[in-house]
């Protein structure tokens, strides 16, 4: 019998991963490519399916032998309807049927999730949370995304958008977020968040050799950059990773006295910071949070990496595939 | 065959109610009493079973005649080890087994719920939220209490303690609340943080109407008298019941962000107020949160009232009576 293999999409906010996956979860081959910056539909669109092209090629096979494409997409998305609600990441993107629109390009059919849900989806499939209960997926990069997996499920709520964890306000007062809301968690914790703070003290007139890790352009700041100069003793960015760490916790303070998980997940591009991030930002949770449900609170990494998304949104289609065949 | 009767009690930060329950959700007697103000522990236990005498004696039984007892406590405390963690608004109550103090007390079989938790039981069981899979129950009076309804079920987590809503940060440099943490959203939107911002205000001299409903006596001021201070026009009262519903709308949000719930259920005191003050809450979330989670939420008000504690607190021992003997 042949293998069932899915076409599986990550479109984040800064680049797009697409990969070839069969039904172990064995990436057979993947190709990366930045966001088109433009955040124009019409070109991500095109990028998307030329990417797909690449991995197909490089398979040597059709889109003909592909079961479905499955895309994990940033933003509220609604996994029933197919529809992409909004993304704070791609400026202008509101109530796209990205679902409908790609399936009638592949002529296939398309599973549209939340590309954090698909990564809490992965983890629970083939990574940190395989077999548990109750966990928190938190992913921390361009944004903060989240999933959330109750009895062993991805809880999705009444308008399937549920786990918008990145939106929850922790300063009420705080910075205005792109999806219009103020002091969300991402506006304060997340990788951008962490860069502009950068960018901003640097404008001011603050020393630090930050912009020795960006070729001297106070534009290229990331958190890469920011990272490596904190390592070299810098202690601007010592101080403003300190800062992201506080507010990571206060974060995860409310989603243990909330949840009370078993487990909570960090991913995404910042959790590669390691300990110099995570455990400040764990400290100032157990700080925060009631004692009981924070010492009943494992902390794990991602152990999937960026493959998580594809993974989980592969596994959600074959899951789908293997209801609807019997 | 003879009904199977529940003693159910409500230890609130102010008060304690003891209700006689019938299998049906009927409250056959029922006492009310005011907690303790000291704090002191033997003495609350005092006063909850001088409290569940009076219930008992007025209908005409005794204890023997009860098939449980049924204790829903502030703060939170795990629903299978009996043991109320701490309660912040019993100050000094730190890691209490409660449930065995009290079954040694009344010679009976005891379960202890966290109030919150149990009300939204209540709803679940008897009121608002009855067949509903996906609900969140929160209520406002001394603090801001919460209960968390997934499948059709209370959601309870690794520890036995989430839904502490009230303990999420919404305002992460706010003021400082009794469980160790800051900014929590029970210290900006509860009856007690509108009756300290009011005193504050008057102590600091602003004109105000708010004492003509309290004897002249600025202690005294508490919600009640605020509200009615705002229904005759008094611009203090106004105000704050206005900052009340914002930072109400601003937890509201991040529920509606991270849940997508189908339905939000609002009790306690503070509730009373009604439209003046949930209108611009529900206005304020409206404006915060992703729209597609916020047009599939409903909002309604709790419909057992003061009851839904020990409503509550008697079904689940009712059902567990039921799974214990069959």
């Amino acid at each position: 019998m042949e293998k069932t293999l899915v076409l599986s999409v990550d479109l984040g906010g800064t680049k797009i991963l697409s990969a070839l996956i069969d039904e172990q979860g064995k990436i057979l081959t993947r190709d990366y490519t930045p966001t088109p910056s433009t955040g124009n539909q019409d070109i991500v669109i095109q990028e998307i399916l030329s990417s797909s092209k690449r991995v197909l090629n490089e398979a040597g096979i059709g889109i003909d032998n592909v079961a479905a494409v499955s895309i994990a997409a940033a933003g509220p998305s609604d996994v029933r309807t197919g529809i992409l609600y909004t993304s704070p990441n791609l400026p202008g993107w509101k109530d796209v049927p990205l679902r409908d629109i790609l399936s009638k390009q592949f002529g296939k059919i398309v599973y549209l999730l939340n590309d954090a849900r698909a990564a809490a989806l992965g983890e629970l499939y083939f990574g940190a949370a395989k077999g548990l209960k109750n966990c928190i997926f938190v992913t921390i990069s361009t944004g903060i995304g989240g999933g959330i997996i109750i009895n062993g499920e991805l809880y999705s709520g009444a308008a399937g958008t549920a786990g918008e964890l990145g939106h929850m306000v922790i300063d009420d007062d705080g910075p205005l977020c792109n999806c219009g809301n103020r002091g969300c968690w991402e506006m304060l914790a997340s990788g951008t968040a962490l860069a502009a703070a950068a960018k901003r003290s640097i404008k001011e007139g603050v020393e630090s050799s930050i912009t020795e890790f960006t070729d001297g352009d106070v534009e290229k700041i990331n958190a890469q950059a920011i990272n490596k100069a904190a390592i070299a003793g810098d202690p601007l960015a010592q101080k403003l990773i300190s800062r992201t760490a506080y507010y990571l916790g206060v974060g995860l303070s409310n989603l243990i006295n909330i949840f009370s998980p078993e487990l909570i997940i960090i991913g995404g591009g910042l959790s590669n910071m390691g300990d110099r991030l995570l455990l400040p930002a764990y400290e100032e949770a157990k700080n925060r949070a009631f004692t009981q449900p924070y010492q009943s609170t494992r902390f794990t990494l991602a152990t999937l990496g960026a493959d998580s998304g594809v993974l989980g949104a592969a596994g959600y289609a074959l899951k789908k595939l293997q209801s609807t065949a019997t």
